[in-house]
């Protein structure tokens, strides 16, 4: 077996009953109507099967921000310049990007991975490139085969590494261009036409949208897709940053390291993950739901419920973020509620202490 | 003029154009695609047109947690008995309820406010209450005219309290059988029917629900309502902690505080408040959109977009909490976030160093 096929055949395929009903039952004793807390309670009940754990734990949080660039940039698929996946890269360093205000307002660490950005090396990043960005897929492969097993395999140990140091990731994303192989993954592992796959990305008017479909019109007449070989998929239309956030997605499982998926981008990894180990999306949560049109199809093919919808559509793991903060709140509640017993019992020690 | 109406007078009626201008004009500046982080750019506009200035400020936040009785808990409207009112405030000044977790993990403070509870007072709360309880509103008004007006002017002051010592409040409630009042409310303010206002509270079953639509029927039949009146309405229907909150949201928008509304009581409220302000929404932020079956209906009467969706129904202010934990991370953005500006000098500055 390979790397991937290893890890894939250790994911725990079915979470204890028990730690469930554990974690209903104390959910129940605390002073509050049963179930009020809605889907909050649902996300414990979920923390504590991936973690294996009754008592969830999310103190050590981190934001994984995987970077890439894109070769099908050169069709005009995006407002932006591929040269802005570079300057967001020294943004995030620098510490000015919307993902770093918000990670560090809600105490979660952020680690930016150079998964295939064209230039020089980055300081302050991680570096796993695979290569200087991806081919343009209107020409050929986005990548070769080998190159996508290498940026999944890198994503599996970057997810191994996180599992030592961290109770609850978020994955993120920044690769100018990236909507359009989103968008490609999308019409390949679903069926979802081009027209509905196509969607303004960065801020595209309308002319730039039919631009982006027919662009992706002619790649799937271009590309052979065989539906039960996935990493074709993957090497068509790329990115290393999908890639990478696919496998790490996959490695996150077989760690027991839940994971929250950010907007569209991270869908589409989310998708290629799920072409390995269908029963993934029990070990994952969506972050939000984003304004890229298409998202709403993605969340409905991956029969997901995301936690928020604030029509966010900036990527870098915004979403996830806030999303994670909405869990740490779970797991707050959970743990330091007082249960209807804990009550009880004050009550009657201040009442035994005001008739002395 | 008595107190409500000179509040009223003074609630500012439009916000300045070129404050929202101002807002906008850097939200397009900071390094992301434009509007791209959707609902947290409007929240930051409304917060600066309700503050009045050009930066908003969150730094200083509370929870204001209303509490009351209600004499209508005799018809078995709740699953719980009245005492539990008591109890939850009690659980409150321990710090043991859901909103002292979510308020405590958010760094939000908490002031708990006895708007009417029976029985002894409390230690460790603000005493503004009218009377023991409400009474029955099958039988007669819940409260004298005089009672409405003494609560919700309690409520204006301290509104005016709040404003000198925070940036931004929530308003949550406490009250065994208010969601009975909250649907009176409802019925009486929007010509919603019994059947759509009735819902499970803390838990009904469908006969529990069955019996609480009878209620309302029987109490919207008993007193007359004059819709041009609503100190009536409130007067027949309560609750006291209703009243107060709904004077606190208009003495809020008074002295400029951003208010968060929380559930479907709170929405009760609003709709109280807006029966003698209009325009007040635009002072108001709805934090969740609840699972009580009629706040859907509220939301729509009141116009409003809720922040979340979790499923709550829990009350205590929790969704309104959560709602101003996102409010503080759209501030921080707005604030911290580099300008494209900042980051092309920076990259010039790295640039320079690395020539030298």
């Amino acid at each position: 077996m390979n790397t991937i096929e290893q890890t894939v055949a250790n994911i725990p395929r079915e979470f204890s009953e028990e730690t469930a009903l554990a974690v209903r039952e104390r959910w129940d004793a605390l002073t509050k109507p049963r179930g009020s807390l809605g889907l909050l309670e649902n996300c414990v009940v979920k923390l504590a099967g991936i973690q294996g754990r009754t008592d969830p734990r999310v103190d050590r949080r981190c934001m994984y921000v995987f970077c890439g660039d894109h070769g099908i940039t050169e069709e005009g698929v995006s407002l932006y310049p591929s040269v802005v996946t570079r300057e967001m890269v020294k943004n995030f360093v620098r510490g000015g990007a919307a993902i770093n205000v918000i990670c560090r307002q809600l105490s979660i660490q952020t680690r930016i991975v150079d998964a295939g950005v064209a230039g020089e090396k980055f300081e302050g990043v991680m570096d796993r490139r695979v290569a200087e960005g991806t081919r343009n897929f209107l020409r050929g492969p986005a990548m070769a085969r080998e190159e996508a097993v290498i940026a999944m395999e890198r994503g599996i140990e970057l997810a191994e590494g996180a599992a030592r140091e961290f109770d609850l990731v978020g994955v993120g994303e920044m690769g100018i261009g990236n909507t359009t192989s989103a968008s490609a993954l999308l019409c390949a592992l679903t069926g979802a036409t081009p027209e509905e796959a196509a969607g303004r990305g960065t801020g595209l008017e309308d002319a730039g949208v039919t631009k982006k479909r027919l662009v992706l019109e002619a790649a799937l007449a271009l590309h052979r897709i065989d539906s039960k070989d996935p990493m074709s998929v993957v090497s068509a239309f790329g990115g290393f940053e999908i890639a990478m956030m696919a496998g790490f997605i996959l490695g996150a499982a077989r760690y027991r390291l839940p994971v929250v998926v950010d907007g569209f981008i991270g869908g589409a990894a989310f998708l290629v993950a799920r072409e390995f180990c269908p029963g993934i999306g029990e070990h994952v949560f969506f972050g939000h739901r984003s304004a890229e049109r298409a998202h709403e199809r993605l969340l409905v093919e991956a029969g997901a419920a995301p936690l928020l919808n604030l029509e966010l559509r900036l990527g870098e793991g915004t979403g996830a973020a806030l999303a994670m903060g909405l869990l740490t709140s779970a797991v707050a509640l959970y743990r330091e509620m007082a249960t209807f017993a804990e009550a009880l019992v004050s009550d009657i020690e201040v009442q035994e202490k005001k008739s002395k």
